[in-house]
């Protein structure tokens, strides 16, 4: 999974070969579709796996720091604006499974759920702050830091923005969503 | 450049081939050579191109309705998420040429400036709604404004969302970000 992840970062989804990523993992190419079956399995069990790591290197890492409820939501945002390679990788191969899903239908339900398990986070992390807003008020916040936060990445990755200002441009909305849903 | 929208929206910008376009077209390949040079030059015209379209259904658009402020700024941003075949094409293609600018350096700079004369509209707009407003702040809100629709755009084209939910999402930032200008 690391190795797809890696590949699909490299060459883009639409890029990715199983020969490819069978060299890259060190196996036979007979393993690969031994275990996943098909193009499509590999694509659904990389999902599954950039989005377990960025659990770890957002949400664990910002939770294990004791920090206030808004530091913490604002840590575990920001935390997916780094450049380190793990995160380069997995916000890269993320964007690429988002924009081929636009060509393509098989991962749209994979990519809902895993969006939709985002949003929940987020919005619990908001209800900590703000412990008196409504369910859908919450929601509606996480949803919009999550989509804001997405196109800020696929503009750093691309190179059209410096990442300090993608993170400070996140922060400022964090800041706006949270006086937004009052106290 | 038409043809080119629509195979970049319908293939992706990796998906795009010379032949192709030049059915697409109804013109000979050696006539794309001609007034194209090569790949690079499809592809940065065709920038231009949705740019400038996106400019027609947008803000030329929103200008002749004679709006109040900010329902001219609420309908400009809007314009980019309608279910009509245009736009459905102008964002896929705008989207694949954002993401291919991760894996290839070829168009970052024509995408950057793209993006600055957007973020520029949009502060103007937010200007005329908030006058008061320093020049720093307009333009942060215009970005996050801006990157947030690319977000829930992306979202929309992979079927992440619903249309309605995008825009819902999309005029709340709006008056978010108003409100944060102050008076």
């Amino acid at each position: 999974m690391e190795a797809s992840a890696r590949v699909i970062a490299r060459r883009g989804v639409r890029g990715l070969r199983v020969e490819e990523l069978a060299a890259e993992a060190g196996v036979s190419t007979a393993l690969i579709y031994y275990h996943f079956k098909d193009r499509t399995g590999i694509l659904r069990q990389t999902l599954e796996f950039i989005n377990d790591r960025a659990e770890r290197y957002t949400r664990e890492r910002a939770a294990a720091e004791q920090l206030s409820p808004v530091e913490e939501l604002r840590s575990t945002l920001l935390l997916e604006l780094q450049d380190v390679p793990e995160v380069r990788e997995n916000s890269t191969a993320w964007g690429e499974l988002r924009a081929s899903a636009v060509f393509d239908e098989t991962l749209r339900e994979d990519l809902a759920r895993a969006t939709l398990v985002w949003v929940h986070e987020i919005a619990e992390l908001l209800a900590r702050v703000r412990p008196m807003a409504t369910a859908p008020a919450l929601a509606a916040a996480a949803e919009r830091l999550i989509a804001l936060l997405e196109g800020l990445s696929m503009r750093w990755l691309s190179g059209g923005v410096p990442l300090d200002h993608a993170r400070s441009l996140l922060s400022d909305a964090i800041d706006a969503e949270v006086a937004r849903l009052g106290a």
